[in-house]
C-alpha cells in the first residue's frame, strides 16, 4: 500500500443555508479544496452523505455532484454510514489512493438538512437507528443518547454539570472558529436552564441541524512531496461496527466500535494514544464525547466526566478534544462531519488554526460515529 | 495492486417477497455466498443499496446488515450510485482487496422495493434523476427512457418491434433461470399489446419492481488458489459518470458513461470486446440494452436494434447478452442488480449455468448503470 497524503482542504461557513441547495454547498466547498491543493485534475471522487434521499429527495448523488463540479466523466462514489458517512468517505478515498487505483482523489462530505421540517429531520436522523426495533417504537436520537447518559451517570457517577461542561468547552473553542454555525460561548447555567429534550439531555447538550460540506484532496505522499505541498499523511485508518440497536449491547455506557476502530487506526499508524496532540471527536451529544474519550483510551473507563471537569480535554489541556468547536458549536451536517474533522486536523497540523491553534501539533486523530455507535471510523494524521 | 478473485456467490429467488424484510433477504443471500466460498471469516463488507431510506425508512444500512449477519465488528460500508449501486460495491470491494487493506471481502447488493406503494416506488426511483431539473417537473424513468427510445428510433430507424425483441430474448433466457422473478417466455405481440407506459414503451419493455439481494466473496487470487477454489479473476474495472440530467447530454441516443467505463475496464483487463464470451448488461428498459450494445462496441452506433433482430445477442448468438434473463425477466432490485450480474457471470465461467450455459465461456463482462446513464460501472471477469 502506498503512503497517502492530504494536500488540500475546503470548508465554507456552516449554518441554516436556506439560500443554497446541496449541489451549491458541495461545489463551493470542493472548489476551495481543489484550489488549496493546486491540482488540475481529479482521478476520482468519494462523497459521504447520510440521506440526501430523505432530506432533499435526491439519490444518485455523485452523478449529480461530479456533474455540477464540472468533472464528468470522473468516477464518483457515494458512501453512507449514517453520521459517520464522512469518515467512511475518507477511508474509501484512502484505500483508493493506497491501492494505486487512483492518484488524486477528492473526498467530500455533505448534508442539506434544513429543507425539511423539524419532524421530518428527526425522522430522517432516526433512520440511523434500527427502524424495526427502535424507530417504529418511538425512539429518537436524543432519547437513545439520554439512556446512554443515564447508564453512564448511574454506573460511574458522571454528573449533569459534567455533561454541560462538554458543551461549554466546545463552544469556547467554537467561538474561535469563524466557520462554525454557533461561534459563541455558553455557560454551564445556560445549558442547565435550556429546554429539556430527553431527560437528562437539554437542547444545549445536542448538536444542531446544519447545512454544510467539507472536502479534502488526497494523493500519494511521494506525489505531494514533488508538488512541494505541506505533507500531512494519513497514517492509520480504523473502522468497526457494533449492533445497530442500543438494546443489543452488553454495556450501554461503553462504545465498543470506537474502541476497536481506535485500536486499529493507532496500530496501523504505529502510535499510542498518548502520542497524539489533538482529537476531533463525534460529540453529537455531550455524553458522546465523554464516552469517546474513554473508548479511545484518553482516560480510564468511567473517568470521562471527571476529565472534562479537570480541563484535561480543554484547548490547553493535556489532550485537546474538539478544538474546532466539535459538532456542538461548529454544527453537524451529518454526512459532512467526518470530513470536516479531517479539515480541522490538517489546519492544526499545518499551523493554520489561528486563535484555536494547538501549539506544536504534529499528530492528530479523528473519530466519527454512526447511530449510537453502530459504526465508528478513526483516522490518524501526521505532519512530515 | 493484487490480483482479485471471486470465490463465492449467493443469490436467492427474486420477486415480491412480502413475507421477508430487507435484513432477512440480505442475510439469507450473504450466507449462501459465505457457504459457497467456504470461508470462516470476513475482513470487510461492502453493500450496494440505492435507497433503503425511501423504500424502508432505514439508513446506516451496513451497521444493521453486519449485525444481522452476526459479523460485528467487521468494517462494513454502504455505497450508492442509484441502480448501479451494486456495480459500485463490486468496484469498492475489488479496490479494497487489490490494495491489501483486506483479504476476504463480502460484496453485497440489496433492495426491498415492495413495502411501499407503486407511486412511492416511482418517486424513490425518480430520485436517480436530477430532482430539481427533471423530477419536480414530472419526469419519471419510463418517460426519460421513452425519450431516449424516440431519439434512437428517429436517428437510426430502430423499430418498435426491435425493442420488443430485446424483452422476448431476455424472457427466453430468463425462462431457464429458476431464480428469476418472471421465468417465462413472452412474444413480440404480447409486448406490443401490453399496457402503454410512456410512448413508445409498453409495460413489457420495462424491468419490474423487485425485492432481492445478491452477494459475492472476493479475496486475493493467490489465496483463492491455495484454497483450491475455482478461480475467476476480476481483471478489469471501469467507472465513469455523465451529466445526471438527460437534457444536458450532447446525444440522447448515446451512453457515453458506458462507453468510457467499458473502454477502461477492457484496457485494464488487456482485452478487446471481441474477446468476451458473454455479457450481463443493464436492460432496465428494452431501449437501454440496444444502446448499451452500441456503447460497449459489440455493434456499431445505431446497429443495436438490428443486432437483436438478427440474433447476434441471443444465447447462441455471437455475443450472448443477458443469459440470466437480464433485469427484464430476472427482476431489478436496484441495489442488487450489479452484484447479481457478477453472480451470473461467475456461474457461466464455472460452467454452472445449466440450461442457459454459454458453452466454453472463459471471459465475461458486466455493465451496470445508474439513472439514464449518469453513471456506469463495467467489470471484466476471467476464469483461470
Amino acid at each position: 500500500m502506498r503512503d497517502v497524503a492530504v494536500i488540500g482542504i475546503g470548508m465554507t461557513k456552516w449554518g441554516e443555508l436556506w439560500e443554497k441547495s446541496l449541489r451549491t454547498i458541495f461545489v463551493e466547498t470542493a472548489l476551495l479544496a481543489i484550489d488549496d491543493a493546486g491540482v488540475d485534475r481529479l482521478d476520482s471522487m468519494v462523497v459521504g452523505c447520510m440521506s440526501s434521499g430523505l432530506f432533499i429527495g435526491q439519490e444518485h448523488l455523485t452523478s449529480l455532484l461530479s456533474d455540477y463540479l464540472g468533472k464528468n466523466p470522473v468516477p464518483a462514489a457515494r458512501v453512507e454510514s449514517a453520521c459517520s458517512s464522512g469518515g467512511l468517505a475518507l477511508r474509501q478515498g484512502f484505500i483508493e489512493v493506497a491501492s494505486g487505483m487512483s492518484d488524486i482523489v477528492l473526498v467530500g462530505g455533505v448534508e442539506k438538512m434544513t429543507d425539511v421540517t423539524g419532524c421530518e429531520a428527526t425522522y430522517a436522523l432516526g433512520t440511523a437507528a434500527d427502524q424495526e426495533y427502535e424507530g417504529y417504537h418511538g425512539l429518537t436520537f436524543p432519547a437513545l443518547y439520554a439512556m446512554m447518559a443515564v447508564a453512564h451517570m448511574h454506573k460511574y457517577g458522571t454528573t449533569r454539570e459534567q455533561l454541560a461542561m462538554v458543551a461549554v468547552k466546545n463552544h469556547e473553542n467554537g467561538s474561535k472558529n469563524p466557520l462554525a454555525q454557533f461561534p459563541f460561548k455558553i455557560s454551564v447555567e445556560a445549558v442547565l436552564q435550556s429546554v429539556l429534550v430527553a431527560d437528562p439531555l437539554h437542547i444545549l447538550d445536542c448538536s444542531p441541524i446544519t447545512d454544510g460540506a467539507a472536502a479534502v484532496i488526497l494523493c500519494p505522499a511521494d506525489m505531494a512531496k514533488k508538488m512541494k505541498k505541506p505533507v500531512v499523511r494519513i497514517t492509520g485508518s480504523g473502522h468497526a461496527t457494533d449492533t445497530i440497536a442500543l438494546s443489543s449491547r452488553k454495556d450501554m455506557a461503553w462504545l465498543e466500535s470506537t474502541h476497536l476502530a481506535g485500536q486499529k487506526a493507532l496500530a496501523m499508524a504505529g502510535q499510542k494514544i498518548g502520542d497524539i496532540d489533538l482529537f476531533e471527536v463525534h460529540d453529537c451529544f455531550t455524553i458522546a464525547e465523554i464516552m469517546i474519550t474513554e473508548a479511545l483510551g484518553l482516560v480510564e473507563q468511567g473517568r470521562g466526566g471527571k476529565a472534562v471537569e479537570e480541563g484535561l480535554t480543554a484547548l490547553k489541556g493535556k489532550f485537546p478534544v474538539n478544538p474546532s468547536g466539535g459538532l456542538k458549536a461548529k454544527g453537524h451536517p451529518v454526512g459532512a462531519t467526518g470530513v470536516a474533522q479531517a479539515v480541522e486536523v490538517i489546519k492544526q497540523l499545518r499551523g493554520e488554526a489561528g486563535e484555536r491553534q494547538v501549539k506544536g501539533a504534529k499528530r492528530g486523530l479523528t473519530q466519527n460515529m454512526g447511530g449510537t455507535g453502530g459504526s465508528s471510523l478513526v483516522h490518524v494524521f501526521e505532519a512530515d
